[in-house]
């Protein structure tokens, strides 16, 4: 993989020009995409700053992510070609600090279930993960050293777990939306994929003018982790099983408290009521598509949108009290935790027919938290473990995260 | 004015077919728009349901508003000509209701505090109010029976109460944003103006699919309604603080207890905060336009930018957490009220050089409250009267509304 922050450290020094580093990442596409198709298009001659915090970092935009220099395809056949006016707000906000979104990346069709063509890096029989199956293979293939993608129930960190990269869903509405296709207005976030925790951690610092973020990359003291497995969403694999305990040890060597934290009753209401603040919302967010071209849609998101139909106001309104009070909750729960460590994935990339299951991310997305994929060394298919804090507390988040990361790579 | 429920009544006792409603529309809106210009674009071949709750009902849309049938300019050259590839998600919940989205309205340069050609149809040398000013104007002079505004400080009141029509800001979200540009996704609302409170509240039923918003609308008891003054903001002019005594007199015939409130102190502070968490967003959203095409922008848009460019991410965290606490105090209050009612103006339409001042409407923004203007009668130009009431409890706002709405008709 490609460190962002190595990265900046060559252009620093004086090793490495902007304009190589986007020539490289350029050649690195034309030589591995071909078997792995993260990449959709790439932009023939974008403007390449030579300075800005983040010159020379080329960028994977997610197709449902609004490029005005490239098209925006949203996986579908019914944005074929599809040109927008403008750039969304985050990949404007790229521009300015220096860097290139330089390509865009396979999206499962409206960030749905219905897979996309994209195949695991580390083994094209298996799913990257979904929907942001792109951006998190053409980090973890280093194609790109960032990446965007977007979280709906569990499109980022999934996705980051199958793939063996860092990644996080930043708190709600952190980064912006404008210009993200909407799925669910109530739960769509922006997310970064990268190749370690300090290189997502930095690019989150610059992308929201928030240097706090990127400030505990040191140790953070001693910590207290609720380990939770999370009952409600059924059980994982043996092997993600074996992932989490490997976290946790880690976590211990290195200073962490690691308790067990059984998630009392609002949590596995709201983690029930996910979907139904998702589809009610995506029925009208997708309402054009579905009236104008259901046949043009593929079967898991026109199946999603059929059954929604049927969805009452009511439902949807007990939802979202739902999800209220297990936020107000995960608030006092925040109170002898410093952060949450539980599965990022059921476990291994399944076969290539599906994009797995995000039954252990929906819940986060819904309480609006940050949360960070750490992948897990270990054989075979990557395993990753999630890491989550309270609400706006990214900074620790990806400090927790890093801690562990390194703790994992010492031993 | 043309009332959506009497052309409801038309249609369903066969006395009205839907094609003949809309081809009434569309003869009003070329005899008497070339005077207001109102009316942007007209749908030349628009789809006319024969059924459905809303057939034969002709909406204006306000053009920051996506239409995939019709150009949506954003009320700025940057935006001449561009065609959306789908309608907005209120759109396509419009035509599924039987309804035609059938012209464009006017709207200030991405619904900022620009002017825009439209004129009050009370005097032409007046503004109707902004943002939303061609559909306030369009309803206020009888072309359209129903149109579609957005309001993120006061763009819908404000029109509305210088027009003398219905109109309600709803609760945040209860109306879908998708589709509609952005200038602060935490404020941005869509509201709707009609003829009187019965046909909004028939409309907002309807669309919301929601129909106790349209059950109260009997006498709806012995109201506690705080009249509120919002002295932080400043003095009102001696016509809206008569309008106010008028509807306060009203509301007493018609049962309710009015009794004054002064807002207790969490409430100055969000008011005052209102333009940083707007301005930080819009800083955001309309960032591809602002590097793009900063010269292009219209004064007062260009203006706020250039000044939003300075706010740090702390002030904003900042104005969040105010807006945060007087979100909170605010239901506590609503334990005493029913409703508030306040100034929907400063006072009557000024000239044409402004739009006006929004400062009686940003702190109800701020707080996602449902909002309602609703005119006193009275001679020349129009005034209107406030009335707001707990987050999700826009049934309960319109039916005070229309309460005082009946008691002025009676005075």
């Amino acid at each position: 993989m490609v460190s962002l922050i190595e990265l900046q450290r060559g252009i620093a020094d004086g090793s490495l020009t902007p304009q190589a580093a986007i020539a490289a990442a350029r050649a690195r596409i034309a030589e591995r995409d071909p078997a792995l198709r993260a990449i959709l298009r790439v932009d023939p001659d974008p403007v390449i700053p030579s300075t800005g915090p983040l010159a020379g970092i080329a960028v994977g935009v997610k197709d449902i992510i609004d490029t005005a220099s490239m098209a925006t395809e949203m996986g579908s056949s019914i944005y074929a070609g599809w040109r927008p006016k403008a750039d969304a707000a985050i990949v404007s906000r790229l521009k300015k600090l220096g860097a290139v979104p330089l390509a865009k990346t396979a999206t499962t069709a409206f960030a749905g279930l219905d897979p996309c063509a994209t195949v695991n890096p580390h083994d094209a029989a298996r799913t990257p993960g979904g929907s942001s199956s792109g951006s998190a293979a053409a980090v973890a293939a280093g194609l790109l050293p960032l990446a965007l993608g977007t979280q709906t129930g569990g499109s980022v960190i999934r996705p980051a777990g199958f793939c063996g990269v860092a990644a996080i869903k930043p708190s709600f509405r952190l980064l912006p939306t404008v210009g993200v296709k909407t799925f669910s207005w109530a739960l769509d976030t922006v997310g970064l994929f990268g190749a370690g925790i300090a290189d997502i951690a930095r690019a989150l610092a610059l992308i929201t003018d928030r240097p706090g973020i990127d400030l505990c990359a040191g140790a953070p003291g001693a910590m207290r982790i609720g380990l939770c497995r999370q009952d409600f969403a059924g059980a994982a694999d043996p092997d993600a099983e074996a992932a989490l305990a490997q976290a946790a040890r880690a976590a211990e060597r290195a200073g962490a408290t690691v308790t067990d934290l059984v998630l009392p009753e609002p949590f596995a209401a709201a983690w029930a009521k996910h979907p139904i603040v998702q589809d009610y919302e995506a029925r009208q967010a997708l309402a054009w598509e579905y009236a104008t071209h259901r046949d043009a849609l593929p079967p898991v998101v026109r199946e999603v949108l059929d059954r929604a139909q049927a969805l009452t106001a009511a439902e949807y309104d007990e939802g979202r009290r739902t999800a209220h009070h297990a936020r107000r909750a995960l608030k006092e729960l925040f109170g002898a935790y410093d952060a949450i460590l539980t599965y990022a994935t059921v476990g291994r990339a399944p076969a290539i027919a599906t994009t797995g299951d995000p039954r252990f991310n929906r819940l986060w997305t819904l309480m609006g938290v940050p949360c960070v994929n750490v992948p897990v060394p270990g054989d075979g298919l990557p395993l990753g473990v999630q890491v989550i804090a309270r609400f706006s507390d990214d900074g620790r988040a990806l400090a927790v995260a890093r801690m562990i990361e390194d703790a994992l790579a010492r031993a």
